[in-house]
């Protein structure tokens, strides 16, 4: 307990995502029962006083581990010296609000957190939550003058988990049965939930399944329709889900990955060994070297219908890259 | 990951402390990560749409722990083979309605599931989480005919964290410096949390702090209203918080005590060493045996200040038998 205190950022804090992984950080979920940390809460004003309800709640748990707790609504306050930084916070979308808008209204935000990042974090590793993720995880990076664009990504992990929990329930095995399973390109309705590379105790999960019908169709829209699915039966979007995949995304892009295995991450497209448009965050498979350093995971081929599902997430980001042009 | 499945049980499993505790109990945070789980969840009919939702996202998280999930309105089906069981559905004060009515609303609920316990789980440790927890706890445990009536337990360990949080923060020492912090009584804002025995870093907490006035009112009179101030703030009642010391009392049930360690519960005040009313539901300071076997820590001295307030909440606990007679 003598350790350096690790500095954690959530933005949109007192929001129902942040509230399923605040405890969690607080307890020490993501570094460890060893590891001190801060956490860092930025919101907008008009919720600062639900903020201070939240953080009543994180004294009321006495948390051990928990040394510090800052809150504000500027980001260039709030994001001082944060080693991990969740950008959960954005605008949903409204009534009649068009997709350029949105992409515009939460632009404006992710333009103004990047700078904020750049100037007192740059040495912080940002995972974006808050959707459009892919785009307003472009519009940060670009935003963040002189730092590494490779210490931004887009979650695509509760996808991942989505499509690991759908195959095992399929194949009527174990979860921890499921391994590679990747998602390409946008967090969106276009993702590419991938069956071809995905295993099932070891062997492909399309040989396993015995269905490949299933595995490029039913499998593929459900889990690309799975966010709506919930919304239908909760009345509200995925909370808790969507926080327990940030952790292990963070904690993926944290940790070496264990030998033999990948995960989906979202991040600049420049460096990929696939036949990606360069300057679009993409969802690749992925592994960690060393804390953020991360190596998209190559030579997995596409077949036809890969590649043509894939062209059709690519277009998407590309469109939604031009929608905001004037914000990179 | 050979053992056997550990049932868990959850009511009001739609609600918002449910939606911070399922998540946390299918990942492992109360029996450990080599303990598959499996979780029944009790909701009502109105509310049952909306547990779908959650357990959509609980299957979205991949848990590789949670080997099963039931849900249904039926306890006397949910229950069956529960290991531990979490009462935390309860219906909320509405407006125009008396304490009396409130009782009698939640004493029908807690007289049908005390009823199915007997019936289908009597093995089960049981944790009242739902409020009036006290109360309610004594109804279930009457109602479940020929079952240990020391297997029932209400929860006063979010006021026992809410302690420890102030204490820290007024001695400004980190909170494992605080210790033996006690609640006497009934969950309510007659709850009697006790300065007199807590210890900080060893010391007697009065002496540490060097203020009896403080440790005897405002320390006393700010952890009764605690819950009010949370909602002023949040605009909604405590969850997280009350989802987290519901797991850490559950696992003081559960586990052995640390030795020279004590935590606060609410059991059966029939074999009490204090002068309590028998009969009552009322919190002491306790410590654990082995699995559900309690022992209440005798021989500690009430002055005369401590006196009189424990005297108020047990003529709280009498009156709240008294409204309720018709149901024991």
């Amino acid at each position: 307990m003598s350790q350096k205190i690790k500095r954690i950022g959530v933005t949109g804090a007192a929001g129902q995502i942040a509230y399923s992984l605040l405890f969690r950080l607080a307890g020490g979920d993501l570094l460890g029962l060893d590891q001190p940390v801060a956490l860092h809460l930025l919101e907008v004003p008009e919720a600062e006083g639900s903020l201070k309800g939240t953080v009543m709640e994180l004294e009321d748990c006495a948390f051990p581990l928990l040394a510090d707790v800052k809150m504000g609504t500027d980001p260039g306050v709030v994001f001082r010296d944060v080693d991990y930084l969740f950008l959960v916070g954005a605008k949903p979308r409204g009534p009649g609000m068009e997709r350029k808008d949105l992409l515009g209204e939460n632009g404006k935000i992710f333009a103004a957190q990047g700078a904020a990042i750049g100037r007192v974090c740059p040495q912080a590793l940002v995972l974006v939550v808050g959707n459009p993720c892919n785009t307003n995880c472009l519009i940060a990076q670009k935003a963040a003058k002189g730092m590494d664009p490779y210490r931004f990504f887009a979650m695509t992990r509760l996808d991942q988990n989505r499509a690991v929990s759908m195959l095992a329930h399929k194949a009527g095995v174990p979860l921890r049965d499921i391994s590679h399973v990747t998602i390409w390109g946008n967090h969106s309705s276009t993702q590419v939930p991938d069956a071809l590379h995905a295993k099932i105790a070891k062997k492909p999960a399309i040989e396993v399944i015995g269905d490949r019908k299933w595995c490029e169709e039913t499998f593929m829209t459900d889990i690309q329709k799975r966010g709506a699915t919930v919304i239908a039966a909760r009345g509200k979007s995925s909370a808790a889900s969507a926080a327990h995949a940030a952790l292990q995304a963070m904690q993926s892009l944290i940790f070496p990955t264990p030998k033999g295995e990948w995960f989906s991450m979202a991040l600049l497209s420049d460096k990929s060994p696939y036949p990606v448009g360069k300057g679009l965050v993409f969802s690749f498979p992925c592994t960690n070297k060393g804390e953020g350093k991360l190596e998209i995971v190559p030579g997995l081929e596409w077949d036809a219908h890969l590649k043509a599902k894939i062209a059709m997430t690519e277009r998407e980001l590309m469109e939604e890259k031009e929608l905001i042009k004037d914000l990179l």
